[in-house]
């Protein structure tokens, strides 16, 4: 079976840039390609639109499909569409991103690919396509929107301390933050609730737990607010 | 001449958003589709991606080529594609935003369309496709833009008095704002410069004339702020 079209038509896939945080870095999740162009190159989870599915669709399909990763929210980030971005032939791509928290999605390599691993936003290798550009702009849109919305829900685990809240912080801005006027302000914004638990099994001193106020999230979220750090 | 392909395809098209500002009202350009479906009716301008151009040419074109309108500096907004969005066949939309002075710009209907007027924000008709949506998320995002970002440049004659400031700015906010606070704001910004020059030909009291100081305008939009009005 095959379609004819009067006039050439772009394929149209979808690329998707997941974060994840661990105790060092501030990660992607890359997968190495099970096809040409590229075989054997780590890139972006991402393919080809089906004809009868939405492009959140496509974008849940192909992550799963290629890493295992399902159930998380997948925000639209740009749309990709420079002529030559692709050497088979003209290809349009609706980039996707998405946070999550490392430790929830075990990932698996499946049909399509040969194998899914985290990397280092820091050591993202040479991509093919101009996926080194996508996951360029998913950071920026992320250094962003720290400073407007509140995050941290999907990348942290549910009880965190302070310390683990400022490096993620510090890793998704990519600079070092003053500590006390973070606490300062990250504790005046009403985000967190203390919690009467501490750190266990740590060396030095066990620091206090916080979690997410979830209704104070929500809210902060269709507000916005001022983050100034 | 035709083409085959091994998968079905949607069609990729591209939709503009093109914001203008006059002594009433906010206001964005429609064009009456000169092509069916939806012959007669009022809609975006926009069309379909040629195989040969990037996304940004191909609005640029059809934002030439359906009102006149040339020389602005159109953003990606959303990309919009709901399988059923378009009654003719799948088709995906990659919609691009302009804010443009409307004084500046007279528009003209031309070969693809029947003709182009502006209609004001709150007063658009009923839009075929998912051409209402589009305008919607595009004032959003403006609204949103407001209190983050400098605004005005593209929107207002060259040298204007803090009235037709405010004006834009209630117009966009689609709310009333004290005009005691805006001043004091807006004046603090230090992105205005004022001028030795007042308002001409007006029945009540002359107004004194400002413009936007370019330098700061620019250092601004890069560095983003926070503007609580």
């Amino acid at each position: 079976m095959t379609y004819t079209y009067k006039y050439q038509r772009p394929n149209l896939a979808v690329d998707c840039v997941v974060f994840g945080l661990d105790e060092e870095d501030l990660k992607i999740i890359l997968i190495e390609r099970d096809k040409e162009p590229y075989r054997g190159k780590w890139a972006l989870p991402g393919g080809f639109v089906h004809i009868d599915e939405s492009l959140e669709d496509a974008a849940k399909r192909e992550l799963k499909e290629e890493t295992g990763i399902q159930d998380v929210f997948l925000e639209q980030l740009y749309t990709f569409g420079e002529v030559d971005r692709d050497p088979r032939e003209r290809v349009v791509a609706v980039a996707y991103y998405a946070l999550v928290n490392l430790r929830d999605h075990t990932i698996q390599a499946t049909t399509d690919s040969r194998n899914a691993a985290w990397f280092s936003v820091e050591d993202v290798p040479k991509l093919p396509f101009d996926h080194n550009r996508i996951v360029d702009v998913a950071h920026m849109r992320l250094k962003g929107k720290v400073t407007y919305a509140p995050i941290g829900f999907e990348l942290l685990p549910k009880k965190f301390t302070l310390t683990q809240l400022q490096r993620m912080y510090e890793k998704i801005l990519d600079r070092s933050i003053d500590k006390r006027n973070f606490r300062k302000r990250i504790l005046g914004m009403g985000l967190l609730k203390e919690l009467d638990e501490f750190q266990m099994d740590v060396a030095h001193r066990a620091a206090r737990l916080y979690q997410f106020d979830e209704k104070k999230y929500r809210q902060l979220t269709e507000q916005g607010f001022i983050f100034e750090i």
